[in-house]
């Protein structure tokens, strides 16, 4: 059995979860202490030179790193139910609105992470507070873009659920929980949309 | 034809022009002028809602955003020569490297390009000195880091160039260019590989 390398809350490995879940791929879960350093020891920079998490090791014990690089292999292993595009518009057109996400909404929402109470708390990255104000406002105007958005179609790519829905789900779910965001209510298509992909039996996994 | 919309030396429209020219395919170039704020009216936002080049316009007039996701079209529209991987594995593994790159490197050279003096003088960031303080030092370390994994194997990916290339390609080039860093000479695998990817005939379009 394939083993993915997890950590408790952590929103990318949850990513992976949930797509691995979406396609019914067992997996043996294995836990990557990031508060001991786990994912920074020689052995675990074999496994993934950049150290860290989520990495899938194969049987055979050759390793992926980086969340949707996992995914589009076990998309290629596992076809159904296609969750990245089945022909090459398609297909481009999800990484296009799955990179939107990523970009101007994960990266913000990280910014707000890095530079907010509990990273401050390790002591591990200068604070740059400047840096949490521009980033908590640009999540918020992320969220009115989305709110439109989702108001002309069900879901972030268009009428099927896909990995850029998963992608924005942890986004959402880890700005509101561990960095502590608030996503106003008036943003009420995001909120029905939120409602809707959280009542899919493969997000059970955040447990 | 298809068309792109490009600018000038931006270095994402490079990405894609590299990518297309290893391809062998032809494209109609539209400047979109980014100092005009041409990526921002309404029009354009139609074709692409983040406002970002490039964008590639498909005969029928679809469009698609994100260099990677246009170059993920490309790729399955003409599948040779191959640029991001054959088989389930080696697509993951490309798609990684691609996106350490991307998420490790490209990602703070563009914070060094927001707090410099090009995107300062434009007055429209508020700039964070301390933030571009920390990102050219981790533009540093990084490089240090590629050292290592060029002289273990010809190119970002392994053995043979990939869009990994192209994406590291376009990140140093902007990054010694538009962004005023240094790479430092000791670097000597790095800038190998610098010389080697250079020389291809595809790199040309920099011009």
């Amino acid at each position: 059995m394939m083993k993915l390398y997890d950590y408790g809350r952590a929103p990318n490995p949850r990513r992976v979860k949930i797509f691995l879940a979406e396609k019914g791929v067992e997996v043996e879960l294995l836990n990557c202490d990031m508060a001991k350093g786990e994912h920074k020891t020689p052995e675990f920079l074999k496994k993934n030179p950049s150290g860290k998490i989520p990495v899938l090791e194969l049987e055979d014990g050759r390793c992926l790193g980086e969340s949707v690089a996992i995914c589009r292999y076990i998309e290629g292993m596992h076809p159904e139910p296609n969750l990245m595009g089945r022909d090459p518009f398609e297909i481009g057109h999800i990484e296009m609105r799955n990179r939107h996400i990523e970009t101007e909404f994960w990266s913000q929402v990280g910014v707000s992470w890095v530079n907010g109470p509990i990273v401050g708390a390790m002591g591990i990255f200068k604070q740059i507070p400047e840096a949490k104000v521009a980033s908590d406002e640009n999540v918020a105007k992320y969220c009115e873009r989305l709110d439109i958005e989702l108001a002309a179609a069900p879901y972030v790519a268009g009428e099927r659920f896909t990995i850029a829905d998963i992608t924005l789900l942890t986004a959402i779910d880890f700005a509101t929980s561990l960095v502590g965001l608030t996503i106003d209510e008036s943003n009420s298509n995001l909120w029905r949309w939120h409602a809707q992909v959280s009542a899919r039996d493969s997000v059970d996994v955040q447990g």
